[in-house]
């Protein structure tokens, strides 16, 4: 992530991946969730705090999940079901539940599939926030697949040349498996910049970028500004302008919003708001070719991406996952950061469920 | 497509489908394929050209193939076989034949496979340009589904970051259809700019726009530019530069690359020059959904596209294929306009295969 977007040293707290797991997962039963749901919840937030995705983990993405369970808006025991099924796709109605908790379900049932017939693609309506939808398309690559994972979001982007809000930041996520190298995951918003990324920049006090967001009239702003009010900007596609290709973001967002809205029978939230959509697929590698020369052919392509020559003044070229990777082996060690106002948060939350407080680290 | 790429008004000169489509399947039959083939590539180029899709029909495209096939470097009469397979899932060796002419067939392949099973995924190595992915993923459209095809090409884009070239403009294209709307077709470059386009601009004496190359060292030029000489620029991801999202483009490339090359068990051209591959897939949206539903929820979907109120001074807003559309019914009636010197080519090419010429329309 873009070093703006960073928490400042001076407002970080250090927690454990164990503590945090423990507290998230309390919360989460508090919340009326079984254990077993809990526990699944709070290995996927925690996991994406682990690779140092802020705006999907505990600090930008629990506080919003616990008062929507408050409020009823999430459903802590949704009787989820397959209502269309074939040897390799499965519909399902999530039933209002969280789908940070149902995506794995889901993308279990993707897997399954995919062993059977080769390819598995399972379609979710009726559902809420997925969180990071690259952890459900690595969930896949861990069984020897390629993972895809996209959901489709309450609208804050415009279309290109468009003075009204029509989709979401509407994420694409894949992830590939390799033998030494640590695995592809691409996790990206369909919008110039996720919509998590701009809470973040209030909460840092940082600027939001020319081409990431439009004026009330739909205009692109094309210089650095402040984060606007809500309801006085919309955010842009990716791309930006229309000759630096946001036709290409845009069309990207109304590629997830088919294939996981209208490929599952629901109704768009650009026309009535009707929760979040979500779509799973998983590629059995052995159906296609050689598993083992997969992972080899994966770790010559990474190696060579790793070693492109950088451009002046620029420090080595990535990958899609291997930075985040990197931060995954150093915060396993050293804890993750949390900004002292999430440290605050959780103070709060667990004195009002009557939970012990979050354990932080020296 | 951007005004700056059309064929100037006095530059063109008109031919009809059906003069075109003969002319075109003339000189395909010379170049040694059979009858059948000759017609499927006529008409993948031509429906290219119906579409206004300049870039990718004849004038850009034929002269190209004609060349590859006189050199040797494409194999007019593959023998393409199925190497793997699954009952959703099929990997096949191209034989280096062009994927014009073979896209229609893995197409087929994968829409059979999905009527079966409900998904059918094809992937192909060994195999040669493949003309406007649109054309092959708008296949399963007209058989009521959603039709996805991505090809990975030579290298001309860097990495994000990177001073070497590492990905084809790896477009990515999906189709599905409406009722009463036009369908759906997106199909675009995971460049800032397909590389055909960059032909099209030295052609019409246009400039570049700002973050669609870089210098010789990667360094992305961010004002207009004239077309660079050969190895003097790298082409730069959707998004140009990284603050704009180039990560993004450069993650959808190898996405791409994935897909099409590693899942079929092949070589990327970033490490040896090994062809084109090409990945084609089907979703039977009657797997998944009532698909009069389906066509219905897409018709309302679209509809609300198009009445989306006008940014300042933007005239409407499109959606992905709907210009190409309402084009194709203009050019139905009043013919094709090709530039002047592809006509020339033409008199030139029919002239040497001994072939009558191609007719004109006043």
């Amino acid at each position: 992530m873009l070093d703006r977007f960073k928490v400042p040293l001076a407002d970080q707290v250090h927690v454990s991946e164990a503590a945090l797991r423990q507290t998230v997962a309390a919360i989460f039963e508090q919340c009326n969730l079984t254990p077993e749901d809990a526990a699944i919840g709070a290995d996927v937030l925690v996991t994406t705090d682990l690779r140092g995705v802020e705006s999907h983990g505990v600090s930008n993405m629990l506080r919003s999940y616990v008062q929507s369970y408050q409020k009823g808006d999430y459903n802590p025991r949704p009787n989820w079901r397959i209502v269309r099924e074939s040897p390799s796709t499965a519909t399902i109605d999530g039933d209002g539940g969280l789908g940070v908790i149902l995506g794995p379900k889901a993308m279990r049932i993707a897997i399954d599939k995919a062993k059977a017939v080769g390819v598995g693609i399972v379609t979710m309506y009726n559902g809420r926030h997925l969180g990071a939808v690259g952890h459900h398309a690595m969930l896949a690559a861990k069984e020897d697949m390629v993972g895809m994972c996209m959901t489709a979001t309450q609208p804050g982007v415009v279309p290109t040349f468009g003075a009204e809000r029509r989709f979401g930041t509407n994420p694409i996520a894949i992830a590939a498996p390799a033998k030494q190298q640590p695995p592809v995951l691409f996790d990206v918003a369909t919008s110039a910049v996720a919509g998590n990324k701009i809470g973040l920049a209030a909460r840092v006090g940082s600027n939001l970028l020319p081409g990431w967001i439009t004026d009330k009239e739909g205009n692109p702003i094309m210089e650095e500004t402040p984060v606007l009010p809500r309801g006085q900007y919309f955010q842009l596609p990716l791309g930006g302008t229309r000759e630096q290709g946001s036709h290409k973001g845009y069309g990207l967002a109304l590629m997830v919003e088919v294939l996981c809205t209208v490929l599952s029978g629901a109704i768009p939230n650009m026309l009535e708001s009707t929760g979040a959509k979500h779509y799973f697929a998983a590629y059995n590698i052995a159906a296609f070719t050689d598993v083992d020369a997969f992972k080899e052919m994966m770790d010559r392509m990474l190696e060579h991406l790793r070693n492109t020559r950088p451009a002046a003044g620029q420090e080595r070229v990535l990958y899609p996952g291997l930075s985040e990777y990197e931060e995954e082996q150093k915060r396993r060690v050293h804890g993750i950061p949390l900004h002292k106002e999430v440290i605050e948060w959780f103070a709060g939350i667990t004195r009002e469920l009557s939970l012990p407080p979050l354990q932080t680290l020296a």
